[in-house]
């Protein structure tokens, strides 16, 4: 791949979602999870924390040092939502939000309100563990995202005024420190900045965040004696918690606290993609092989442990103990509609989907309202969807996704239009040096038929490119009703069209979605013997709500028939019913332990459900790895005993 | 049962290990263990802390508040070791550890080396936390464990006037301390300094820090408050990690920190049968069974998780992540002889035999001087024995139930010898009002065939309680070369034989002893489709050093035919054999997911190691809980559809 962005997104300000789950996910997002979450902002403090009225007596809750974040995504989130959907009201709401925020800024720029009315002292002594540069990120991010929706300058200014005083202070030159920080973020931020501001500082300073990090004397090293800590100790897993282990164009796999991993490689693409940095690309690109080939679970959550939030070694995916929380799927979709943007090239597409339909969007109820955090394969029903988190990172993350949905679907280069994703949606665009407006429609992700119509083009000579799913492996193109051979036409995974298009053309993309039994790397031992379902892009779980409880007795045979059903329960899913087997043990007495037992095994039908729906019930158990009911493989596949 | 102790144990000094496996683990534990806890106590400051030489600028080791203990657990199994073998020299080591002990002692008879020099002020002031308590009790074991062996009083002494200290400080008398210990110890210690001494001020503390926990106004809540600490909260599951979350006497699940939890239903049992506190015995069977058949391991290891080093819910038992303390299995093995006492029920015995040779027996390496804190029941090759630990609990309480285990064999009533465990061991004892020596011959737990002998016996009525397994499906009986009708004998697992018995008389004693497939309860998880290996009293396990790695990938059949071998890497130890099955993808691609491909399932013969071996050789894959291979079930086993 080439160090530059060959593709272009559409933003999401040009995409209107009109039906199916992606429109409806977004609707409850902008119904009821926002309103949430303001709620839930102002009711523990985090917005008025901005007052920087906290004192020790003040009674007041004490402001954490990364609670400016929170407020910062609802803001970005708010000001999505504001760009396809205006609303006075939440307008308004925003401008006196911001109002607060920039009374809280410093005379210098400053801005944090922890720093300023808890340990004002204590200002960047701790970039490891405390979240300034974070917050700072998540600002510009907010700022950009408000003035793209509203035109408002105000919270832009007061980001630049802070990116100016960081500028100032971090860097190589003399009298300035080296520091970069513990939790990334501010580096795809400045980016954004930059892109929106054109001031190249704020590119160069991302840059350096980017290389500085894990350079010799390390920083952290130094910083942490201050607080009476041993160089190169972490309570967790040393400095690769924080990626910090190595200079990051050294690095070669996902390593550490995953969100923050996902936050730095998203940084790192963008950088890569500005300076046409190819060594820089070339780490992005060897770090995603080993992330997805080696530590990412079939869903597109990522982190193996709870303990340090983040990846473990190869092949380690527990499945009940996973940590995969919301924002690092979130995260992985950031880094992977980067990547999707230097050469459209699917297998950045196809993780992209599959952590948008599983990992991500399970973070939050169909009610929009309740949310997870953590988000395991399996649960003995202890894990439950909470209104809201002490640390509150994930609601605000999910919603600022989806509000921006619309703009993880298409991008264009000066002659192509490229389908990432599939969604009932109309857009316009200007391509091949005219502007087009074009629609799709399907009901996707619940069939694979789609059609795409170009409702306004005039004629000219471009290239349509139409993601083919991994998980497709039979797929029918007609333009105009005429059948297209597509073997010719695919390159890296996008079917290739290139043709004069003109108003009414309409096409024709049928993919076929029969209900799969996958199975995962043989050196993943805890799913050995176990298969997950898969339709289409969907990921498919086991809820004790439909199975009953002791799901680890079902057991599915490689040629079950799946059906795929309406659920009255769960209204607008699709579920999967099959035939299976239970495997019970009635006669077992109140015994741990004894010699093997025959079992009683009862012919059960049982009835699977998007993964991303899970948990939307009475809180039981789940399961996405279903065991497997072996044929009698003895007789037909034995080989020469070795 | 009724709370006194029917049985007493006959003392191990009484019992010679003539041969086989427990007396070369004794034997290695005399010439290797030993030593090796001897050279580390020294090298890492312990035995010189007691010089109390220790201040912030000396350079010396910092003691920690557990440190006394680790010292006095060494003596208790050095001074075990002098029961059975004299050794004059070692005998003088403990006389010069002894003599600087007893000078660390405190005018009042306060004796903690950390507590003494590091935090003088803070005396008392966590009990929770801290582990004053836990080193007294260790100090009064090893005092009687010291004065039975050698007859000397000084350490007795010492240990006496701390207690005296103890006694004065804690209690419901006004003005003393309502507290009692957070790491439970000093109750069944207290228990033996009372039976050694005579003093009932003794029996009565114990029994106080008994009932007094978990009472409320809880002791510990007012205590933390002092630290800065909220009432309640407790970094791991609250008052439950110490067993303080109610009264004991309306407890009825085994919670918190597994080592506590032995060592207090010790101190419950014994103080139970001390003053034929029925409810108090009440308590401990309840919790017992809440133990045996919801919360341990198939090795009598105990403990699900690292995090509380303890344990979590009925049937929650993984097997990677077990903690399953070498400590916690050396406690469980206290706490089922002394129940075993009370009614010679062989489901104590059970257990206890269980978590000798396999939970146990695992936490110390063939060589005598490598050690295991945790024992998991699956390993990825990341879990390797150690030469020590910081926290050096586990290497001196192996060696000193290994140093006393001839007092775990055999006990005696006034008319009855009961056989517990069987092991080539030679004995002496007063039966039926007449001495008797006896000798037993056998290469248990190897094979199952006993032979017991009345070397010496003049004629008298008295019953032999012989133990019959719960792992024996079939056992003959003979009495000196007549068979015996087995199943009209049986009382409580053991077959009672009443007879007038004399010099000369001989049993056989014959367990069947095949390979097993065991299962475990339907309802533990992540056992399911699997068995585990038994033979006799061992439990086995798959090691990569024998089996090549990925040992998932292998399954065993039902039917497998089971050889008994030799095996020369580990000399003394029978392994099994068998023909299974290995289930490999060599065509799979370097991704992590793809719908289900059929295996290439070839012939291999695998070879088991008992599990107490494991880990003696490189580190390497390890699995106890292996793939059960099913006959195609579906057709013999259908049964109608639910």
């Amino acid at each position: 791949m080439i160090a530059r962005y060959s593709l272009q997104p559409i933003d999401h300000r040009q995409i209107k979602l009109t039906g199916g789950l992606l429109a409806q996910k977004q609707e409850i997002n902008r119904e009821k999870t926002l309103t949430a979450i303001f709620r839930q902002s102002y009711e523990t403090g985090r917005i008025d924390a901005f007052k920087l009225e906290w004192t020790a007596t003040s009674g007041k809750p004490r402001p954490h040092y990364f609670w400016d974040s929170d407020v910062y995504k609802l803001l970005e989130a708010a000001a999505y939502s504001l760009g396809t959907h205006a609303d006075a009201e939440m307008e308004a709401e925003l401008d006196r939000i911001i109002e607060l925020i920039c009374k809280a800024q410093q005379p210098d720029g400053y801005l944090n309100i922890y720093f300023t009315v808890v340990e004002p002292k204590k200002r960047w002594t701790n970039l490891r563990d405390w979240h300034e540069l974070y917050c700072a990120g998540h600002l510009f991010e907010a700022a950009v995202a408000v003035f793209n929706a509203t035109g408002k300058r105000k919270l832009l200014e007061a980001a630049c005024r802070f990116a100016d005083l960081i500028d100032a202070t971090f860097g190589r030159e003399t009298g300035k420190k080296r520091g970069y920080p513990g939790h990334e973020e501010i580096e795809l931020a400045l980016i954004k900045l930059y892109r929106c501001t054109g001031e190249k500082r704020y590119l160069r300073l991302a840059k350096y965040f980017i290389d500085e990090r894990g350079q010799q004397p390390h920083y952290f090293d130094g910083e942490v004696q201050v607080h009476g800590i041993a160089p190169g100790w972490h309570y967790l897993n040393g400095h690769q918690s924080n990626q910090s282990h190595l200079p990051v164009r050294q690095q070669k796999e996902a390593v550490g606290h995953a969100v923050r991993a996902m936050y730095l490689y998203s940084g790192m693409a963008d950088v890569a993609a500005e300076l046409h940095d190819d060594q820089l690309l070339q780490a992005c690109e060897t770090i995603w092989d080993n992330l997805v080939t080696r530590r990412m679970y079939i869903t597109g959550g990522i982190g193996s442990t709870h303990r340090s939030e983040g990846f473990t070694r190869d092949y380690d995916l527990p499945n009940r103990l996973a940590y995969a929380e919301t924002c690092a799927a979130v995260g992985l979709i950031f880094w992977a509609h980067r990547m999707l943007q230097f050469d459209c090239d699917s297998r950045y597409a196809d993780i992209l989907e599959t952590s948008l339909y599983n990992g991500a969007l399970s973070g939050v109820g169909n009610d929009g309202q309740s949310f997870l955090y953590v988000n395991p394969l399996q649960s003995d029903g202890n894990h439950h969807r909470q209104k809201w988190f002490d640390c509150a990172c994930c609601p605000s993350n999910i919603s600022r996704l989806l509000a921006s949905i619309g703009g993880y679907i298409y991008s264009i280069a000066p002659d192509l239009l490229a389908v990432h994703l599939f969604a009932a949606s109309a857009g316009s665009c200007k391509v091949a040096g005219v502007p087009i407006s074009f629609s799709v429609h399907t009901d996707y992700p619940w069939t694979g038929d789609i059609e795409f119509h170009l409702d306004a083009a005039p004629a000219a000579e471009w290239t349509l490119a139409l993601r083919l799913p991994n998980w497709c492996h039979q797929a029918c193109l007609t333009v105009n009703h005429e059948s297209v051979e597509i073997a010719p036409l695919v390159r890296n995974g996008y079917v290739h069209l290139r043709r004069t298009w003109k108003t009414g053309d309409v096409l024709q993309w049928q993919l076929e979605m029969p209900v799969e039994q996958w199975q995962s790397h043989p050196q993943v031992e805890n799913n050995t013997g176990r298969v997950a379902l898969r339709r289409g892009p969907l990921v498919y779980c086991l809820e004790q709500a439909d199975n009953g409880s002791q799901l680890h007795q079902i057991a599915i045979e490689p040629a079950a028939q799946w059906s795929v059903e309406k659920c009255t329960a769960l209204p607008q899913i699709a579920v999967l019913a099959a035939e299976a087997w239970r495997e019970t043990y009635p006669e077992w007495p109140d015994r741990l332990y004894q010699a093997a037992q025959p079992a009683k095994c009862s012919r059960v039908r049982i009835k699977a459900i998007p993964y991303y729906a899970w948990d939307n019930r009475a809180a039981g158990e789940m399961l996405v790895w279903i065991r497997r009911l072996l044929p009698p493989w003895r007789e037909k596949n034995r080989s020469a005993a070795t």
